[in-house]
């Protein structure tokens, strides 16, 4: 279902159909693991804040909010609210590891666009992506359109 | 090597045992479907700000920064940031549904808590849980010890 969202130099694991699960999709979640990254860049949360949110909008999504933390003696936390869910980011630049999420709902955002932009951005020499779909259990369709994958009602439609 | 962490009434999927899958972990991932929620708890912006606080505390984490955000015609959107991660909640009130998220590092927190206390929060009739581990792949150990499951340097201790 995702295939037309995948692009090819990402190593994919399609952990949902591999347990034979199927979902009745509100989203889409990527869980990202990102080695070997640059451990300056990690470690600084002005420049995290700054690539996420363009990561967000590299997906077409709209940003939000945004929260992002520091830790002593290194290693940075930070989560972007999007008008389609979320991005969220947490460093070890001791080990030069990066765990990212990215879920998305509705149609119009491609979280596979953003996942490589911060493979890119953060010089990350591997990256495995593990997506899974959020929503309802025991959809029995098998395209896109059959999972119904839209957003909440007004996915994208903020209050205030 | 999360069955000390197991509330024997959530239901788990262990899905990264299913694939065989293996990761040195540097944290714990739940992926979270609540389904039958009460809809109007779930579209209380101020309501689900003050539980998903309180799900962390009961977890055992520090919460650091929140970020909330509802949506038109209904919805709400929220990240807490903890010191040893983070917790995420959306929902579509309309199906009465809420997708949560939980990524918590280190040995002292236990995310399984949370969303136990959340399931009761929000009276879901149904819970969904996938847990996945977040870090290196290809450790060898079996036990908890072996898998080296601890946080960043200096998971929970924050600058400023």
């Amino acid at each position: 279902m995702t295939a037309i969202l995948w692009d090819h130099f990402l190593e994919r694991q399609t952990a949902d159909s591999v347990r034979g699960m199927t979902m009745k999709a509100l989203g889409i979640h990527l869980l990202i693991e990102l080695w070997s990254c640059n451990r300056q860049k990690i470690d600084n949360l002005d420049y995290l804040e700054r690539i996420m949110a363009h990561a967000a909008e590299i997906a077409g999504a709209t940003v939000l909010k945004s929260a992002f933390q520091d830790f002593n003696p290194q290693g940075v936390s930070g989560v972007v609210v999007i008008a389609e869910s979320h991005l969220t980011i947490h460093t070890w630049p001791e080990h030069g590891y990066a765990a990212v999420d990215i879920f998305t709902c509705g149609t119009t955002v491609d979280p596979w666009k953003a996942a490589g932009f911060l493979k890119q951005e953060l010089e990350a020499e591997e990256i495995q992506i593990r997506d899974f779909l959020r929503g309802f259990p025991h959809a029995t369709g098998e395209t896109e359109e059959d999972y119904g994958l839209v957003g909440r009602a007004a996915c994208g439609n903020t209050n205030g």
